[in-house]
């Protein structure tokens, strides 16, 4: 007999950022100017997750101020509280720019979460045809399934846990210092 | 200062399935000719990750033999042996129909691994647009790199623990009874 | 000033073959189940261009029968006929097996069409990622909406006009005898 | 008996333009910074047709001097030229800005070409998912082999003669005046 599935919940949280920034045709510019990652979702195959969207923000991550921030711990506190719908992961999709000082500050915030909160970007748009963008929203999505209460980032093969995130430029990925 | 990288060694074993099925446009017909999972590979960006890929066979897993499910039990064994230059996790790309069954004698024949055993394949050909492999793969590749040691099937946005995954035909997916 | 445009119609009639054929993830097979035309219709750019799809059948151009043929004549003959909206081409999507036999006989039944009539299929389907079919399409629209009347392959880079179109079934391609 | 097929020979200009701009991670800029035609062309299944590439600039159309422009006669003036391998005809890439006013010029410049000189481009560059760069590119070399000698412009399902073609900003896309 095949035992009734337990769907996990995860929230997933858009602030913007390389991964959703869109073309316009008519002044030939990538921006973020709408969260476009239930056209993500709608590529992967999630079987018994159930993924709530919260748009939040749709700001390129070197242009956030520190009341984006704040909004962000705000929305993650609330997505991680305590009866939130039994929510078993937060996914927070970020510019790679400041994803790292976004990171510490949720850690800094909300240093014992309940719940796993994994950040993820990606250094090309979804939009284009080479984009690591749907690999990492897979990891973070994944991530926030199993793994254990804390403040991650998931990206490009590897999870790696706050503090001591970095984004290396050069090689255009995330490491731990 | 950034910390040199810490490479982790995933061993990845190719057995064939509807994950790799190729087109023959001579014939029309979808069939296990060869391992694509270097094309695979190359269309993910892995950071530290250092994947070895031993193409074991190349069936449909309907075809396969209790002989071959030894092969791939030695071909897995080999690769998680203490020693084997230090490979952090094993990866069996695998047809979905006997996936199940392979996995459950894996565990019955190493019960206790020295690293994850990742299984997984997809619904669908990588060679067709719409694929769950690419998903699948990497979240075979990052459950590897991650798990506490054990036999495991990972797709479609979950990681299920041997014994008792089934593949849930009516659903196209893995089940846990 | 910009001319107000002049729309040029085109009747589009499927009836099949490996262009169209689709995956069944149950039985993982590629068949003629329905067109999917109007999917590949969505990834062109058509301006000033009205395409009207005339689902006819769906077939492996090898099980077409002599009737299918008769009614594949008797659809493009409406389509082309005088007064029949104006209609300025007609594009034919066909299996590549036996699209030249159906291009033999649409010549004979209609040897002087109002309109050219397009034929073309795909070595690969349109479901798979190196496909010819949109290729294939774009050629056999573009085609019929500016050859003069007469019956024509469009496919890989040339048309090709009837009598004497072959399948080159070594090369993967049609070719003139 | 199968003839030995007749090659129609093409000269590809590339000048850049959106449809040949590429994405910087380091930067997140798109830009001309070299002519990705050869890839674009890898897409496509050409038979009996062999296509030269000629690299003669990579830049925004916008940004195009009036030397640039005589570069380009000067371009397709030799690859048109009487005895110069027998082209059958040219294709430009070019960007879409000022594309017309390049179409004007080649035809002021050589107004009884030998051969067919079709200009093409695209509102989106071919590394995004959703570009009409390949479209344009079918139906540029679809035309130049098929034409009669003069100077078009080739895009979204049309061939367009010059002299009066202009792009509309609005609707993006060419049209006749």
């Amino acid at each position: 007999m095949i035992k009734s599935p337990s769907v996990r919940k995860i929230t997933l949280i858009t602030t913007g950022g390389t991964i959703e920034k869109t073309y316009d045709e008519q002044t030939g510019e990538l921006a973020n100017r709408r969260s476009i990652v239930r056209r993500m979702l709608s590529e992967l195959r999630l079987e018994d997750t159930e993924v709530t969207v919260r748009e939040l923000m749709s700001k390129d991550s070197l242009e956030m101020t520190d009341g984006d921030r704040e909004r962000i711990v705000a929305a993650v506190e609330e997505a991680a509280a305590e009866g939130a719908g039994a929510c078993r992961g937060v996914v927070v999709l970020h510019g790679t720019d400041t994803l790292a000082e976004t990171g510490e500050r949720l850690l800094a915030r909300i240093p014992h979460p309940r719940v796993p909160i994994v950040l993820t970007g990606a250094m090309r748009p979804f939009e284009m045809k080479s984009s690591d963008a749907l690999q990492n929203l897979t990891e973070a999505i994944f991530a926030a399934g199993m793994l254990p209460p804390g403040v991650y980032c998931a990206a490009h093969g590897r999870v790696l846990a706050f503090p001591g995130v970095r984004k290396d430029v050069e090689r255009g990925t995330f490491v731990k210092v």
